[in-house]
């Protein structure tokens, strides 16, 4: 994949601002929302069953998030997720910690059934999903992400979108094409919720992409790309994530063209 | 106006730490609390329709933000504007994405009817609540202050309070006088939550300042000038953050003198 | 007590990884999942009643923190402390703002009497969770901790665990011995959520550490040390906090040979 595809997105996004309605649990909305706005989308935060079938049908794209459950909030997503669908926008699915309680594993099962066209997830929580053998440990991946590569695929095939599997390799499938993404940095696993800033990204690509593989890729690389320009300049996770913001802000095209790894 | 007024207010903030209660958003909590910290007030976060009333009555000022509504939210949200009128504590209204749902615009509607002291949105925000023709997109204003101005001294002649409407420029109105502070810088909007930010700073400033026209004002300059001291510092969104924080907490009389730009 | 035995916590505790569970409020949970992750310890937030009796029994300690209560996460706390004292999971209970409404001093009174492995708080809290005489102003404490230390001692001996009272010198009790931790620094009280870290991270040594007693002490050291660390660095609340976790992550023998105070 060339980096000029990449910057393409990068504008489009700058330039439409689109506008991403997310779902998501409480310890990142405010990270996410800044991550969104420092590479350029719109963010919204809003969850009650009452407003998300409106709200949803104005958005560019919606993102689901399982982090913080609870039935309300399972509400809000079924009933966005399935009008998500009837309005054709597209939305990502962010399986936080499946596998590790019943009620969470039963929800991304339901939610699974909706067909998300994109999900993002470590490889515990890809590999549980896809019904194969891990543990999932918390919101913490205990298998790595080259050993899930085969659920991905398997997952990918059963819901008929992308799936986007997150680790020290960060592979995006199809079911049948592989995109595998060799940036980010080892910092970015002592800060919270980067996964679920991975998981917001792909739903602000896939708002001006409808190609949800292409889209994934990019969030992905944009994520590490910028994830290596703030470990550079950090003294820790604490000025990691400063620095994060600001590379997502100041992400030009000879930054992509020198660092993106993608096979 | 002059600076020493708006001086005048922030030591008497400091020197008293005035108690204010608010009923906030998920995505700005932390940097709520942290701004009224750094300005001087002592912030409580409590929303819950068993204990708000005790709350509110104990204490200076109460913030009541829309931004990521439900049901029970509002419950709470109801019972203590009721019980902040009834023990005289001034409270106000933030009506974030006023106009993008129907249920969002119920609630607002039914809050302005218990009459705040002041409301604090953007130009579209405004122009919704006013019945007037705009278009929230989000929690993003798709109008300029400047249109608004009309609409914002509309509502404040319903309500009987001010409204502060924020944008390039900002304007208090009490539907007669009207103040404009040009203070602030462009970063302010690639940060989230930097409305809300002015709301709660709002919300303080009516805890020591009767005159809700005064601490409006006053609250907007503080953080317009805190802008653009943390602006000069910044590097990008990230770090804008965290010199906002700074600013605030070491604002003095020089960098008012300096900077305040109020008409 | 020497800082040997500290820095032998913190080694076990990096290299297990003791998986927390926090039921704690919205503001503080980036900061608290950050901090956990910052001194080597794998954080989860779950709190809904239908999964945290699940999500307890795989966790290593549990933390239940009163900020932002509302019945809901009430009954998952209760839950969860339910089955954390089955499964022999050790837990800590911070009070936030207790005293300041009765439906939280009713809260803090019910979970109590389930006889936490640690209490963490302010001298008005522990004061008024003993019965005593004390004012809460919303979750700032009005009493100074050397005023409260006979009711923590009280309180330690009704609940049989341990009581941490913090403010300029904190003190942990078993009831009958006394540890006094002289770190930490005044910018601390002028960021949001310090206290709810002092909790987390007394959970986090719990996991991994028996002696509650040890644990709460070396929990205190510990921030108070990267506090001191982080204020040198420091200009103003805002770098603080970000400086605070980047000393949390690179705090080692060293630093606490030259700082740790203990008595």
């Amino acid at each position: 994949m060339s980096h000029a595809a990449i910057w393409d997105s990068i504008c489009r996004l700058r330039a439409t601002a689109p506008l991403v309605h997310n779902i998501t649990n409480y310890v990142v909305m405010n990270n996410t929302a800044n991550a969104l706005l420092a590479i350029g989308a719109a963010p919204a935060m809003i969850h009650a069953a009452e407003e998300v079938e409106d709200f949803v049908a104005i958005s560019g794209a919606l993102v689901v998030n399982l982090g913080t459950l609870s039935p309300a909030w399972v509400a809000g997503m079924r009933l966005a997720a399935l009008r998500a669908n009837a309005a054709g926008v597209p939305w990502v699915l962010d399986p936080v910690g499946m596998g590790a309680t019943r009620y969470r594993s039963q929800v991304a099962a339901d939610l699974m059934a909706l067909k998300p066209g994109a999900v993002r997830g470590n490889a515990s929580e890809i590999m549980a999903l896809a019904g194969a053998n891990a543990t999932t440990r918390g919101v913490d991946s205990t298998a790595s992400s080259d050993d899930g590569l085969h659920a991905a695929r398997a997952l990918a095939a059963v819901t008929g979108g992308v799936v986007a599997m997150t680790g020290k390799t960060d592979y995006v499938t199809d079911g049948t094409k592989v995109r595998a993404v060799h940036n980010g940095d080892a910092l970015m696993a002592r800060v919270t919720g980067m996964g679920c800033t991975a998981t917001a990204l792909t739903g602000a690509f896939m708002a001006i992409e409808a190609d949800a593989l292409l889209a994934a890729t990019h969030a992905l690389v944009v994520l590490g790309v910028a994830g290596e320009m703030a470990a550079e300049k950090a003294a820790g996770p604490g000025s990691f994530q400063m620095h994060l913001l600001d590379a997502l802000h100041a992400l030009d095209e000879a930054a992509l063209q020198k660092r993106a790894r993608v096979e």
